[in-house]
C-alpha cells in the first residue's frame, strides 16, 4: 500500500459510501483508489472482505495500518485528519462541534431510519401506495422538527455547512430526488426545501452523483 | 443558571440518560444537577421539556446557553471537556480516536437495536419464549463479531477503556443482568463474558444503578 494514499472499499451507488466520498471531496482529498465491493453481488461476504469488515458492510477506509469502517465514523476521521484542508465541516469551537454531533446523531438515529423505510416503499415495482403513505407519514414528523429548526439556522448545526448535513445527502437524494417524493417533503416546509437545495447543490455532491 | 453547573435532564433508568451519567462520572464530574423528566410518565410532551428536546425524548444536557441532546452526542461533548480530568475515555491518538467513533457507531448502530428488541420480548409478562429466541438469534450474530475482535483486545476500541464500552453498560444491563440473559449470550462467548464482567465492575457504573 502506498503511504499516503487511502484506500476506500465500496461502490459510490451506496448510501453509506457515497457518505464518505462526499466528506472526502468536502475535504479536498483528490488522492484516493475507489475498490469496488458491491455487496449486492455479495462481494461483503468473501473472507478477504470480512477480514477488513467483520459484518460484510461497506464502506471500509484504509489509511497505512489503520482499517475503519462504520460511515460515520469514517466522515468524523477525515474531517479531523485534513482539519487545515477543504471545507471546515466539524465546527470551529466546543459548542459548534458539539450541536454537528447533536445533529449527526439525528440524521443517523432518525432521519436515516425513517427516510430508508419510505424508500424501502418508494422504490418497488409496483410502489405500495398505501405503506408508503404510512412511512411518509412517519418521516414527515422528522421533517418537522427539521423545518423549525431551519428556520433559526441555515444549516443543521448552525449557519455553517458541516458533517450533519453532508450526511443526509445520499438518503436524502434516493426520496427526494431519484424517487420524486421530494414535493410532497418540501410542501409547506420552506426551510427544508432551501436548505437540501444548498446542500444538493455543492459541488463534491455533484461529483459523487457523476460516479452512481 | 449557576455558571459552570451542568444540568441533565432524564431519569436514571432510561437507558439513554444513564449512558451520559456513566460518562459524567467517569470524567469524575460530580457538580451536576438531574432534573427529572420522565418520558413514559407523559413529561416529555410539554412545551417547556419541547422547547429544550423538540423530539420529546431525554436526556438533555444544559450547560450555560448551551442545549443539548442525543445521548451519544452528549458523552461525547463531556468527554471533549473534561478531557484533561477522570478517566481518558476518548483515545489517545487519532488511530484511537478513530477506532472510540467507530465502535460507538457499532454500538449505535447495530449492537443497541438489536438488544432492544431482546428486551422488548424479554421485559413482556408472560415472555414471548419464541420471538425472544429469534431475537436472540439475531443479537447473537453481533456478539460473535465482538467475540471475535474482544479476543484481539481487551476492549472494543483497544487495550483501553472508552466510550465505546460506557455506550452499552445500560442497555447491555438490562439484558445481561436485569433480564437473565446473560449466561445464555456469555455461553461460548469467553471474551465478551470478561469484558462485561471488567465494564460492568467499574465503580462509575456501580453508582448510576444505585441512582436507577
Amino acid at each position: 500500500m502506498a503511504e499516503g494514499k487511502l484506500i476506500l472499499h465500496g461502490v459510490a451507488s451506496s448510501t453509506c459510501t457515497g457518505r464518505v466520498l462526499v466528506a472526502l471531496l468536502e475535504k479536498g482529498v483528490e488522492d484516493f483508489e475507489l475498490k469496488v465491493v458491491n455487496v449486492r453481488k455479495g462481494e461483503g461476504k468473501t473472507p478477504e472482505h470480512k477480514a477488513l469488515q467483520p459484518f460484510g458492510l461497506i464502506p471500509v477506509l484504509q489509511d497505512g495500518s489503520l482499517t475503519l469502517f462504520e460511515s460515520r465514523a469514517i466522515i468524523r476521521y477525515i474531517a479531523n485528519k485534513f482539519e487545515g484542508q477543504g471545507t471546515p465541516i466539524y465546527g470551529s469551537t466546543p459548542v459548534e462541534k458539539a450541536l454537528v454531533e447533536q445533529w449527526l446523531e439525528v440524521e443517523g438515529q432518525n432521519f436515516n431510519a425513517a427516510c430508508k423505510e419510505c424508500l424501502k416503499y418508494a422504490a418497488a415495482s409496483p410502489v405500495d401506495q398505501e405503506k408508503l403513505a404510512q412511512a411518509m407519514e412517519k418521516f414527515s414528523k422528522v421533517l418537522d422538527i427539521y423545518e423549525a429548526r431551519l428556520s433559526d439556522t441555515q444549516f443543521l448545526a448552525g449557519d455553517f455547512f458541516s458533517l450533519a448535513d453532508l450526511s443526509h445527502l445520499t438518503t436524502g437524494w434516493k426520496l427526494f430526488d431519484k424517487y420524486k417524493q421530494g414535493v410532497v417533503c418540501f410542501e409547506g416546509r420552506p426551510h427544508v426545501k432551501a436548505w437540501w437545495a444548498a446542500i444538493s447543490s455543492r459541488p463534491a455532491w455533484k461529483r459523487v452523483l457523476e460516479m452512481i
